[in-house]
């Protein structure tokens, strides 16, 4: 008798032939779609209304696949009187086209029910009750039951993924860069540091001392370990959380938030990344209102035209300018800006941005051309000696989602220009990417989040994220 | 005239037709599957060989796509001495069918060439030099420019994707589970703590004063937010980063690690996960057989037999034993463990798991029902009131792949072990979760870089991960 053979033999839960059923469940999205007509189907749910009749009780569930509910039919004998907003139930029965209602085609025709857990009285969520955001805010735990948060995770799923679709149609790979880093992309301060919880005192004399042999942070991009990547393995890109430790208390600043980072290898045309974002975001709205419009039509009822908004966004040519003529257009236009225009050189604020946008139709703006002075070590200086190839995209009510530039690949500039700063020796590593097998690339980053903000009509990028992180909240 | 007429008349950019090119590239995996023949084509890549002839020159270059490379063919005089190995180039030709070179069927006949960058002669990584992973590990910046990291990281890639894909098919909703968290799942210590680098001295007199109100960690499991998720949303899962500040130095343990989790909502079998589990690992491999075959194929040559027993884990049914089961045979095969056999109540260890997995004749084994006082406080008591409802999955050569179990869902089970550990009132909130709407739920986590140490034969998992992270290194 073979090894496995004993095992087959004795294994107690072989003998109840553990493992052989496949894993399968019918989601209400699906039967909602017409896929499932005239099946016999097991779905679970939670209950959102009861309706009893003379003969029969209809139930309406939802199992969070769809914002819409799926109305089961049953016998007053099956029916248990426990089922009553909130239940979480399952039943059995078969799927069959609706006569009565004419909002939802399908039904399912119980000839089973279980009900698997109740809805206490004192539930702080109550049927019929309508609740704000801000309020959901309060219940963190409990708010994804509510349509508007599931809503929010339904759209976050679809982004990330038409995301990866996206650019792993184009060839791209997708990179794990590092949440612990020694190296900080952006050098600005504004980062959290990281150590043990508990310091073991015996093994340790001087309780300072780094686990890591150095000081650790969260990262604030994953930039140059893409870049890093980008030299051997040609386009890359990354959708990961990143951390900045800003204590503003703004309705568009997480402590944590997620972002898209693409490094482009071989490019030398800021036109390039232009490219690449535009049609990026595009296809992102696209596929969301491909595969969200029930919740899109949720938000339309409370926000009338968010819809068409959408649309045109997904659609028409976004607008190109120089940081300079965005200068030169506030300037001309100071009477309808709240606050001052800047001078040359300073940064655009969200007035400033609102401003622009609005100016261009609500069309999203492209500004190229930043002035040098203020912007990290790694943009190359244009011809003119004064702006950097970078690139901001500002988008409607959101301002700026999008940010990048071509990456410095001059092995001589880039030596002197970190040398000025004092970034020697710490940046050897980054100079070593230009040493060997150099390539000109440039990259950029998407606010995630942020980009879920807007198609949303969320006013609160607390609201746009399951579990937000912000200064004197982090709960659960 | 509109506004956005003004900007398109008067935008520099727009002058110079900024944007209206679309972003293509063509990858030399594409060009070696056919899909290109005949077309014409630009190409980038760095050189891995020059062969000079008398008319011609034959250059090889790869892009990172592929672990194959693709034979330039271009005359004397398009040839640029600067073309040496590692020099990225770019090139435009036509694709055609290779009439000489038996292993590549196609090859590029260039009327085009441009040096992008050059390899200065001192590069650490020399031509035809064989490196082995621990070498590489010492030039963490630049091993993806090597074959066999640059090999992980298409893995990577190809796995990650498979998981979605896997998971979105079957109706799961991916969820961006929060890093910084207040609440630790398996409260077990070896935690990491994070605060702003730089406290603002002026603002707030007490230096120690949280960030977040409250002591933020690092997560070391997004578990209990997905069950807060599954509860409303219904099945979910997330690709995480998470961390342990364990100090172990083993070559399977990280301090930053990338972890599948999956919440099962509406099951109350642990058959269902048991399932779940043996369907979505054999899945990956099935995808990383089909689309990371030369990858593959290059392993195979350092490990003969490698491929089979990645199609044998890929295709052969799992052994299932219960942890009582388990100690028997342990126990019997006493003389064949190099360590002593526990008793029953204590952990196994990697031997005995080695031994398991080889009697079962190297088929990856689950074991179920772990004995309850080792466990956490979310796992039920079976029936017999010594184990719980839990499952381990052991791999060959990796041990421990996977890790879950039910989660309790009876209230006032719950409450009174929270009660008895002293977690009350910290986890009312995940009590809420049973109150309102519960529903019997199970759950598993996967080391993805474990995975991924396994199916391509990888020694450390060091070398698993572009960016490693263990005690006195975190480089970069």
């Amino acid at each position: 008798m073979s090894s496995l053979m004993f095992v087959k033999k004795h294994a107690f839960y072989c003998a109840r032939n553990f493992g052989s059923q496949s894993y399968k469940k019918v989601r209400i999205k699906d039967i909602l779609q017409g896929r499932k007509n005239n099946e016999s189907a097991d779905v679970q749910g939670w209950t959102r209304s009861v309706r009893k009749m003379k003969n029969h009780v209809f139930v309406d569930i939802n199992d969070g696949s769809t914002a819409q509910n799926i109305q089961l039919v049953m016998s007053k004998d099956l029916f248990d009187r426990r089922v009553q907003f909130g239940t979480s139930i399952s039943v059995r029965g078969k799927i069959q086209q609706s006569i009565q209602n004419e909002k939802n085609k399908y039904e399912i025709l119980c000839d089973d029910l279980d009900v698997l857990g109740t809805y206490a009285e004192d539930a702080p969520l109550k049927k019929n009750a309508s609740y704000d955001m801000q309020h959901l805010r309060s219940l963190l735990h409990l708010r994804m039951r509510h349509y508007k948060m599931a809503g929010v995770l339904r759209a976050r799923n679809c982004v990330e993924m038409a995301m990866h679709k996206f650019f792993q149609e184009k060839g791209f790979l997708h990179i794990h860069t590092p949440i612990l880093t020694s190296s900080d992309c952006e050098t600005g301060g504004n980062v959290f540091s990281v150590q043990p919880d508990q310091i073991d005192e015996q093994e340790s004399s001087d309780s300072s001392e780094d686990f890591f042999g150095a000081p650790a942070f969260l990262s604030v991009s994953g930039q140059l370990h893409l870049e890093a990547c980008a030299m051997g393995m040609g386009d890359v890109y990354t959708l990961s959380p990143a951390f900045r430790s800003e204590k503003s208390h703004t309705r568009k600043h997480l402590n944590e938030f997620r972002m898209l980072e693409a490094e482009l290898a071989h490019s030398k045309d800021l036109a390039d990344m232009v490219n690449l974002m535009e049609s990026s975001v595009k296809y992102l709205l696209q596929e969301l209102l491909l595969n969200c419009s029930l919740d899109l039509a949720t938000i339309e009822k409370d926000s009338p035209g968010h819809l068409s908004k959408l649309e045109k966004v997904a659609s028409k040519q976004y607008v190109i300018m120089s940081y300079t003529e965005a200068i030169e257009l506030l300037e001309k236009h100071q009477k309808h800006l709240q606050t001052a225009s800047p001078s040359w050189g300073e940064d655009l604020n969200s007035d400033h941005e609102t401003f622009l946008v609005q100016h261009c139709d609500s069309t999203p703006v492209f500004i190229v051309d930043f002035p040098s002075c203020s912007k990290p070590f790694y943009m190359p200086v244009n011809s003119d000696g004064k702006t950097v190839a970078a690139v901001d995209l500002i988008f409607p009510e959101v301002g700026e989602l999008c940010g990048g530039s071509l990456r410095e690949s001059d092995l001589d500039k880039l030596t002197s220009r970190l040398t000025a700063l004092g970034l020697l020796p710490a940046y050897e590593w980054y100079l070593d990417l230009r040493r060997y097998g150099n390539t000109p690339h440039a990259g950029y980053g998407m606010g995630f989040d942020r980009f879920v903000t807007f198609a949303l009509d969320i006013r609160n990028i607390r609201d746009a994220v399951p579990f937000p992180r912000y200064k004197n909240s982090c709960v659960l």
